[in-house]
């Protein structure tokens, strides 16, 4: 018997290392010390640059998304997902990233995907200014169906202590900004997925007169990263949430202070066509579609009324001309958020 | 239709994040700055205590492993094996651990067992003054099979730029040092459950004789962390190779420079009865067992030959008795790694 037989190929996980490689070192920036290939990837922080440094990091998953890149067989933007929402969760504690690594694990390992996979992760590294640094790519027999594989990412970034966006200054009177999202993000697949597979008996590759566009290319739609036109106005926000892991319902009060509460206007902003479509067609409660998914407010900012069009000019600047004011912070804590 | 009918459970993902957090508390040093449940976890890093700080940090899992946790329903050493694989893997390139991050995706999310996984990782997080600054719970529903999950972590540690272990000083002459595992680690388990389960048909309550100990008892055994034994050591020594996915004829290579080679006197230790157990009931090729487990030696310490009396002495005075001299450097690069 031998290791080969058991359904673990170290010839193509050095195969897969090899692509890797190349890809990593095209997001490589100057604090990179290391080769993929390492135990550990090393990156240098240049410590001297903060008076009091502070790192950030999270965490992430793509969830079950990964099931419409395995329907549609394709693997070249879960990893923009991967990154952009790891980017964006350090980003709203106003941390800039240094480095990233992902976790790959596999049934059986597919060379051409896991480079596919890894392509995504590397063009939205160098998008985000990002190393993707290193990672783990594992082989699970057994573990994982043919062709199925599921992807975690970690992201470490700085910021100065001073400056870090803790939300403790959030007052009553306080605007929120919504960014829009790009989609449903990495944010409710299981319903989704539920609604138009199971209940609509849609294929991948159905058209969606609503949409315009098939499902795949719906439900794939990358997550987008926040960063660039966020980053020049981090010292001018209180607080930020980003929408994901559900909706603005649980994620909006994790920044909010004791004694403040969120009302959200929902008629300034037209929830868009993906998300109307799948409440319709899947018979969805309206407080169910804005517990679960982000209804198109991507990333919300915390900002004192005096400041908001200054903040929606340089939003507007940067390719954020669809931020707008969507509630205001007021008094009170029970409960968190009311829509109106 | 709603997320719940959809296979997420909300709310039990709410409960579980409460219980994780009063286990990562215990584990917080001085550096943490967040609490679980913030969008990014916050580490210090008192940058002015370090002339030119090098963060090191590594992603690993647990492999299939898991699967002999699932079937014994035993959940609370997995963690530790994660932790520890991840504190030996920047060990390697003389860091200490700062932080902790997990990945946590199951198909269906229950609470207790969740708790008894962290448990694990919190254990050896307090034992490797390592924070458990956060992670990421997925409940995926459809992608994993009832009652199994996949973990994944990820480590950042620290070490001063001059003080990394490169490797670069290794020469022929150096000696190796072997410090013992404490069983298979996270390594080889798609081989060993395919004898142990498949080929020989035992249960994982299974007595085996030639171990004195059950299949579960031997293989759920934890990954032994090395840093308590060796952090002492770590400005004498030029290079070091965790064994793990994969033998040492894998790992060695990693940290030798060109133009060096390693030879492994394979009289110099004996194998651990669990894999002589499994070479033989599988009928298993020596060099395919050399290049799939680690055969009992789960780190290799490269050390210039008159430092390795003192070396050794200083391992045995902290529970590295097992520690020996296991080969030597020698010039030349083909192949890498000889056995005699």
């Amino acid at each position: 018997m031998d290791y080969k037989a058991a359904g673990v190929d170290i010839d193509a996980g050095h195969e897969t290392v090899r692509r890797i490689r190349t890809l990593a070192r095209s997001t490589f920036t100057p604090g990179v010390l290391s080769d993929i290939g390492s135990f550990g990837g090393l990156f240098r922080l240049d410590a001297g640059s903060y008076k009091d440094a502070v790192l950030v990091s999270s965490a992430d998953g793509v969830g079950t998304k990964l099931k419409v890149a395995f329907m549609s067989g394709r693997h070249d933007t879960v990893g923009v997902d991967l990154v952009n929402h790891c980017v964006n969760d350090i980003l709203v504690q106003g941390a800039e990233p240094l480095f990233f690594l992902d976790y790959l694990a596999t049934g059986r390992l597919s060379p051409d995907v896991a480079e596919s996979i890894i392509t995504g992760m590397a063009t939205a590294c160098r998008e985000n200014s990002c190393a993707l640094l290193g990672g783990e790519t594992a082989e699970m027999p057994g573990f994982y169906g043919d062709g199925e594989y599921d992807l975690a990412g970690f992201i470490v970034g700085v910021a100065e202590k001073e400056r870090l966006i803790t939300g403790r200054a959030i007052q009553a009177g306080d605007r929120l900004v919504g960014v829009a999202s790009s989609g449903l993000h990495t944010n409710g697949y299981s319903l989704a997925r539920r609604i138009a597979f199971d209940h609509l008996g849609l294929r991948v590759d159905s058209m969606v007169p609503e949409l315009g566009r098939t499902v795949a290319d719906a439900f794939l739609e990358p997550h987008r990263s926040y960063l660039a036109m966020i980053r020049p106005l981090l010292d001018r926000i209180k607080g930020m949430a980003h929408i994901t892991g559900g909706g603005i319902t649980d994620n909006l009060p994790r920044v909010l202070p004791h004694g403040t509460a969120a009302v959200i206007e929902t008629s300034s902003w037209d929830v868009p066509p993906v998300f109307r479509w799948l409440q319709q067609a899947g018979r969805v409660a309206l407080d169910e579609m804005r517990r679960t998914f982000n209804m198109g407010i991507g990333m919300i900012l915390v900002v004192g009324h005096e400041r908001v069009d200054a903040a929606l000019e340089e939003l507007a600047a940067r390719g954020g001309r669809d931020a707008r004011v969507i509630g205001e912070i007021v008094a009170g804590d029970t409960p968190v958020v009311t829509y109106t």
